[in-house]
């Protein structure tokens, strides 16, 4: 399938040193090589990077390494393609406007006999059950909330509620953002770590290299860093229940709630997920 | 104010010697520098890359300067300032989606007293009035056509109409694609060249750079530039006539009006244009 990896801070951060061990997944130290992407907000703004190359070989993320874009929210996505061509229009992220605001979606998982109704205000425009995902989640709070952005806590549990119908179709691991909270959902594997005061030296799994935030940070510094598997040896990284999801504000967790999984997908999910 | 570069072609094409062409105008070889944006299709998927820094500096700029994409519609914006913060969220083109396909948009000019009524479907997220336009276009496209894309000669007759209303707000200069086909709007400044089989050498006006066209090129390439002002002084470049919309497909122009401009609005153009 594919792996994910999110940050939310409390502070402007760059994710160079979490994106390099990320980035090796994509061909190096694992096979997720269909493709792509990362998406950092700076405020309202958001820049979304894809490529159809993998990203241990691409140029785009090359650029993404060595230039070091500043943000309170990311989240990238390396791809094993399961449905969707290879095309760069199936890499995620994708990103859709509502309320007046980017949002930015990424999905790890497989959704079988999910074929949700879509009015026509979002539709996908690659062939992924991602994007499909994607549009559902967006029409549904749309719809919740028509005028304009609820506050977070009632944003939310109106995407628990949505969460709750797709994820009854199968494995739906996703990261969800507005640029303001980053919104994560595990149905089979997802970690997250919070790293603040005082911070600590860190070293990536996937590749040789450590770093010691103690020497870049302050106490206003705040990281949550999630991702499909933990991306570094000398920490200690949280497990995700599954169904659980969780709104990650300012670099912490602020809300927490399981979303019930039928017993028979949970089943399907545990088969589905050893290739993960 | 701004300067806008398109391209439209045949078969996939890569726009690196006239975006460094138009790049110089970002900082070097004018004052174009309060950011910058460009947007490439492939097919219906869109690789769109923006910079708050200067095009003449940017790293994203240097690789997209030496990282060919191959595309058949590209649109690209320089940025000076006149309504909108120099924020990220203000950098053109912007993005939207519409009958499962990306839109791209951008312009150059000014608007004035434009307040329309947008029903939320489409919102600005910056503060520019060239995103504002975009999203009555947007809106006023699917409100017309609700269900599905009609073909293209439809869609151009329903953004003449569009463009009209908009049109007496001021400076209207804009560019506009779905992957499929480009769209092209003057009132006061805007220029374009085919070049085809047998292709020739084109020099630069604002570096010194020559390229042997007949070197890269076969009978079945054909393109169209479309820029602010002409970016090469060894061809000849067509001027649009104020108030003229073109529709450009498979790298020529093949449906062209002239959308009235009203006297009053034409005198306060000229006047305007004067800072172009």
């Amino acid at each position: 399938m594919c792996q994910l990896l999110g940050m939310n801070c409390a502070t402007p951060t760059d994710i160079t040193f979490s994106f390099t061990g990320f980035a090796a997944r994509g061909g190096v130290t694992d096979h997720h090589a269909d493709g792509w992407g990362i998406a950092f907000f700076e405020d309202k703004a958001c820049r979304l990077f894809i490529d159809h190359q993998s990203a241990a070989t691409s140029p785009i993320a090359e650029l993404v390494k060595s230039y070091p874009i500043k943000s309170k929210n990311v989240i990238a996505h390396i791809r094993k393609a399961t449905q969707g061509r290879i095309e760069l229009e199936n890499c995620h992220p994708f990103q859709r406007e509502l309320w007046g605001r980017h949002w930015i979606f990424a999905h790890n998982g497989d959704l079988k006999d999910y074929q949700p109704f879509l009015s026509g205000v979002y539709q996908p425009v690659g062939t992924t059950d991602s994007e499909l995902a994607f549009c559902d989640i967006m029409q549904g709070l749309r719809k919740r909330f028509p005028g304009s952005q609820p506050p977070l806590n009632e944003l939310f549990h109106t995407l628990e509620e949505i969460t709750r119908s797709i994820t009854r179709h199968g494995v739906f691991n996703y990261m969800l953002s507005n640029g303001q909270a980053l919104f994560a959902h595990c149905s089979t594997r997802l970690h997250y770590i919070v790293r603040q005061w005082p911070f600590q030296a860190a070293h990536l799994i996937d590749s040789d290299m450590t770093i010691d935030f103690a020497q870049y940070t302050t106490e206003a510094d705040r990281v949550s860093v999630i991702a499909t598997a933990p991306l570094t040896d000398n920490e200690t990284w949280t497990s995700f229940a599954p169904g659980e999801l969780i709104l990650f504000e300012a670099g912490q967790p602020t809300l927490k709630t399981v979303v019930p999984i039928p017993d028979e997908v949970r089943l399907k999910n545990a088969q589905n997920s050893a290739c993960l």
